[in-house]
């Protein structure tokens, strides 16, 4: 028996491998390496090149494997993005998830784990907790698209033999403490992964939109949770699906947030060389506070997290950016493109 | 320039193509034929045979013909097939609506008017008319795939250069008083349509699902609008769109209701021959009463009801009924499958 991993050359993928393989699981990778990397994969992982809905690459994984559950990270998780073209976050996220559990359904893969997110609560007001009650109005169509296909979770659970776990995400940072994964795609917008290139010199500064809020210090507080800990979160689903306790919707994050300012000073701090930070006006549609209310992951999942201090997370980002100038990223970029050409 | 009709062979597309041609427009009909017929296609009409969502089929029409706007009304609409087979509703009436937009925006179809339904709306609780407003909370995978779809239309006219009405349809009924079209595909469950089909026998009883709600006389009430009346909303939305004034959601049905017992003395009044009627439980989910607010479609775009009696209803409905049996179902058929292999 082996899971099934999409996206797994991805940040949040590339980490689930390696927390699989830890706990003595088969693995099995789908990636279309459209934002990942080959290199990325764990080399005891088995790797598929190709879309989540090809019925052909589908077909091919589901004979050559003993497949027992799909943890589905595949898909477009930057929400301007999705704003300037909607359509095809819903074709990516929506479309293309439907036609994977269709197959998998078609396959008898039972069981499913799926990475959501908090971009499916509508606005926050307050600073409390987000519950799994809370209203479902997402802001975006990268929040819209992973609700639809929640909703195609639900209603594929009471049709057919099939149960799922999602586990919506809030703000998830941090590498491998072993130093084996991390994120390392370009073009990140997350205040982590940018805070750490500013501080090695791969960009000039960073900005801070909004000192005005009602928080501790005035800029935005958000929930940080360590990638190694969110993995860890999806073997407990994985577990909780194997004993037939069903299906679940469930928050993953720290139930406590830090600042921007938090994050930079921390940053900071570890690295010992300052940055330039570029003060600027709120952004419309960021909250003061978005922070989990995850009772429900550690109650039903038995869940509990490791690396929740903010230095341990911004401590093995930092190690990764390093670790990434010394591995040459560009020459990773031409094994990629080589390996990618030789059709895994 | 044409207008695009997808569905164009099933219940409603039917009546929108004959509605166009009466109004001097070019129809061009894209339809599979999956659940319409050929014969019901007015012959004016440009008919392909295809999916909304075959790139191919698409191509050749966006190419062949200079569309203008696109009607579309192919999809799936049987609620309990949702619930068992949830996927391919998302499919259908889900996936291919946005493979079937994505394709008209990228050919310049910058108008697409989209066939809704009440389904979108929770659970009603009071008989108070329905607004557009109204918590959008869906009970089933069908109002729940439609309502996926006007989420998609919203944040593609936000992107593109696109624009779109929805009409959130209530309970369509009837047939085309002039005798040219009507409801032709059997396993129909509309209550006017089985009301229609027993009356004629074809049928041996009528089953009436509670008789203990707070109506008028104990049986459920709904909005019945005629076809042709929301094929006459579908001609003005397109000139809503034509005229520049904007994206709209609206509904598509009369503010006041008949009940099931109302449609049943109707029937029986106007064909004279009794049938039998079982009175049995209510059925979870139903509601006592479901009535539209239409004023936002009078206001907006300028629909003026002209059918909106439950006698005319019902007599147009008998009408096509009486018309299916001369012009004997089977041949037609028989001479569907000639057409539909011979591809159109």
């Amino acid at each position: 028996m082996a899971i099934l991993v999409t996206g797994g050359a991805g940040y949040i993928g590339s980490h689930m491998v390696w927390a699989l393989l830890d706990a003595g699981e088969n693995v099995v990778v789908l990636d279309r390496l459209s934002t990942g990397f080959r290199w990325a994969i764990a080399p005891a992982a088995r790797f598929y090149l190709g879309d989540v809905a090809d019925a052909e690459v589908l077909k091919t994984i589901f004979i050559e494997n003993d497949i027992e559950a799909i943890i589905h990270f595949a898909g477009s998780a930057v929400v301007p993005a999705s704003v300037a073209d909607p359509l095809s976050y819903y074709d990516n996220n929506s479309g293309k998830t439907r036609a994977l559990m269709s197959a998998a359904i078609a396959a008898g893969v039972r069981h499913f784990v799926f990475s959501s997110t908090a971009a499916v609560y509508g606005p926050q007001k307050g600073s409390e907790p987000v519950k799994e009650t809370a209203p479902l109005n997402p802001e975006n169509p990268y929040g819209q698209s992973k609700l639809m296909t929640e909703f195609m979770l639900r209603d594929a659970a009471a049709a057919y033999d099939f149960d799922y776990v999602a586990l919506r995400y809030f703000n998830v940072a941090g590498a491998d403490p072993h130093g084996r994964a991390g994120q390392s795609t370009s073009g990140a917008t997350h205040l982590i992964k940018v805070a750490c290139e500013a501080a090695l010199g791969r960009r000039d500064s960073v900005h801070v939109y909004g000192i005005d809020y009602p928080t501790h210090d005035g800029t935005g507080v958000r929930d940080y949770i360590h990638v190694t800990d969110l993995a860890q979160a999806h073997l407990k689903a994985l577990q909780h699906l194997r004993r037939g306790k069903g299906s679940l919707v469930a928050n993953c994050g720290y139930g406590s947030g830090y600042s921007v300012l938090d994050v930079l000073n921390m940053v900071t701090r570890l690295h010992g060389h300052a940055f330039k930070i570029h003060m600027a006006p709120r952004r419309p549609g960021d909250a003061a506070s978005v922070v989990a209310d995850a009772s429900l992951a550690h109650r039903m999942l038995e869940w509990t997290p490791k690396y929740d201090s903010l230095e341990t997370i911004v401590r093995s980002a930092l190690d990764w950016e390093l670790e990434l100038i010394t591995r040459r990223v560009e020459d990773l970029h031409e094994m990629r493109r080589a390996l990618a050409a030789a059709s895994f």
